[in-house]
């Protein structure tokens, strides 16, 4: 999420309660995640495993639950609980103010686009020259679309992350965290019916150029998809997860979460992606491997019978 | 489902046109499934595998197509297919009757609640304060939702049982079962969007407090979630199970029906249960076992190329 | 797809800048898939592999592009680029132009039927009577509905095909492959919530008499699909498959494309279909095989320790 206008670390450090430790002049531009980051943006960590990675990361500002070395330049500040003052923040710099009218006042549509019924169109969206929105589509607030998109009957743009705090205390177990980032749709891009993309919780999630998507299909926050892909039915893939360009997942394939999966990969269908895999390869599994290496496998268990049988000298 | 007022039970022996054994002046305060039957219930039973579970059960009348032994108290109405006399008593006391405005002027919303463009809710709903409703979402006749729940777009709450029964007369091949329960949904539960959430066939379907549910899960009728439940994207649960509380469940977990999934189990990604599972564990594979056993079998199963080299004295 | 009107094979070649083969005073009434056509259709074909089958099909005008024999009676119109030459027929005959009404009157609503609020109903739809659809349904373009039909909330009839066209320039990677084909739902036919049945790409996609399907499941174009079948939740078909009656498919099965799936067929859950099935069958596994097998199979991965252990003179 980007601020409207730059605002001083000084005044962040004042609302959020921190102590401020490094550059006391410096200025924010914005809120983001630790793989997306850029500089003049704020990134939170509370994680002592993330400590090192957030403060040497792109961005100017680290909400930080620990006191630590500052790099030159740089701003840390100090919270008890760098999660709450991350929802303090984006309260504050994106308070849900959801539009009342099925089209909001305030979203941008370019010429040619066609709108169907029953459609709603959150604030400030903005969508290109010549789409094909069909009925029954939602898309939420900041989200952008390019031109000559086309998003099938009853699918969501921009829902929020399923991302939770649990907390230890007894009165709330997991505690959302606001999503504030945005579903960026890139040209040509055509979505499916019934199909969920959630927004990026402070970052972008971003289907690249030319990739097509089928039904049913859910794609987490913060998730970057490539160029010219093919998502084929009810794939679901989890968030903050890489999908480089040109890559193809037949129906029902399931990707875990922050993975990266390689330049031209071709899953097939129902297989379970856990780990990154290589681009250029076919795969196969749940979890996957190589095709060719799981279909040697389903060879090997048919022969254990005659295994059994030469073994242990007798026909079970 | 509850009855508006107490019926006697003459009054439904006569209706349905059943034979009356037991208590012949007694009351019955609403109809109901098996797993969730109060003293005043009816429930009906038409398999003999099910007869002694009904009858001994804490319904108050059984509907039953054959005759028995009356516990004291209770009300066996005997008649020859106690889905017809089910059917008509919930076409009698629920008939079908849609709101055709959006917002039915008996729904009743609380304080604090937002309720965005294009959403259907439907008579006697009831929703408590500070949700949050989505555009394109559908909320069905009777469902009751807490406070501080958040329905994201385009899910649908209360939609029908999948439940029919197979006819042998050839014009119906499968009767449809109609559904008179709800979906009950308790306070701070969030569910994400393209769900589908079906209605009780003739109890209720409860989602326990503070569960957080991902896009695109399916839950099926009769099912009780408990509380602080983790389901992620594409599960799918079947009808009349009863998950505890705490349960995680990752991506595109498939649950069947009537099962017990027990506090704190934890379900990776893409299995399948068929079976209960006890709490408290971890599980994968389709079918689940353990996880720690099952990825012991991926080890094994590379193994057996070694074992037929050193059993057939060759490499293959 | 028909046509309003017959029209001449000669306006058909000059329309496609095609050179015409065979009968020249024929007429085409249509366009169709190569796996429904009948005499009068128009079929195209580009790949080598489909020529023979195509040129002897039902089909009376075949689009193709390259220069073969012509059967009697039949005309074959060659053209550089069949796809192409498709594209501009279906902009001709069935261009794009959607009801900015939520309801549009060009649809027919049969007596009895119950429209939800919310819904949209698109151009020469067709609803037969005492069908009830539930709110935020959408029902695209020349779709045909039965009577006595049921679709519950947020289902999708009649998005497009997911079919494109690898194209091998630079600035299109993949071309959309115009749908003109319609679905077709027969009597008694029960749809769950939030389901997805796209239309055939130029044929049909057949929905038969008295089958139900549960919610989230998805339908590929072109796929035919038998009478008294039951789909549990989250089943995904792929596009052009026949499967023939009574077929059931439990939870999140996935079907591949353009198979068969025998009578009666039944498919456990989580199954992945890749080659056609015998019907009267049990099949279980990703890939199937007969459900008896699998389970045997389980079973002898089991056994791979002890056998280990044999052969290898040590426990591991």
């Amino acid at each position: 999420m980007k601020f409207k206008n730059p605002v001083s670390v000084k005044w962040i450090a004042e609302f959020s309660e921190a102590t401020i430790i490094g550059n006391t002049s410096g200025i924010a531009t914005g809120i983001n995640e630790i793989h997306q980051v850029e500089p003049g943006d704020i990134v939170f960590v509370d994680h002592p495993k993330y400590y090192d990675k957030c403060i040497h990361s792109a961005a100017t500002v680290i909400l930080i639950n620990k006191k630590a070395e500052c790099p030159d330049g740089k701003t840390l500040l100090i919270v008890n609980d760098p999660f709450e003052a991350y929802l303090k923040l984006v309260n504050h710099f994106r308070p849900f103010t959801p539009s009342l009218t099925a089209i909001s006042e305030t979203a941008v549509i370019g010429e040619g686009t066609t709108i169907m019924p029953n459609i709603y169109i959150g604030n400030n969206v903005v969508i290109g020259k010549d789409c094909i929105i069909y009925p029954n589509v939602t898309i939420l607030d900041h989200c952008i679309l390019g031109n000559n998109v086309i998003i099938q009957a009853g699918t969501v743009i921009g829902s929020d992350a399923f991302y939770y705090n649990k907390k230890t205390n007894r009165d709330v177990h997991y505690k959302k965290m606001k999503s504030c980032g945005r579903v960026v749709i890139e040209d040509y891009v055509e979505i499916g019916a019934g199909c969920t993309i959630d927004r990026g919780v402070s970052g972008d999630t971003i289907i690249g150029a030319g990739t097509k998507i089928d039904n049913l299909v859910q794609i987490g926050h913060d998730t970057e998809i490539g160029k010219n892909c093919l998502f084929a039915g009810q794939v679901g893939i989890a968030g903050a997860t890489k999908i480089e360009d040109e890559v193809i997942l037949w129906g029902q394939v399931g990707i875990s979460k922050t993975l990266t999966i390689g330049k031209g990969a071709i899953v097939y269908a129902q297989s379970g992606v856990k780990d990154s895999i290589e681009g250029g390869k076919v795969y196969f599994g749940s979890p996957v491997e190589e095709a060719r290496e799981k279909m040697k496998e389903f060879i090997w268990i048919k022969r254990i019978p005659d295994l059994w049988n030469k073994v242990m000298g007798k026909k079970v």
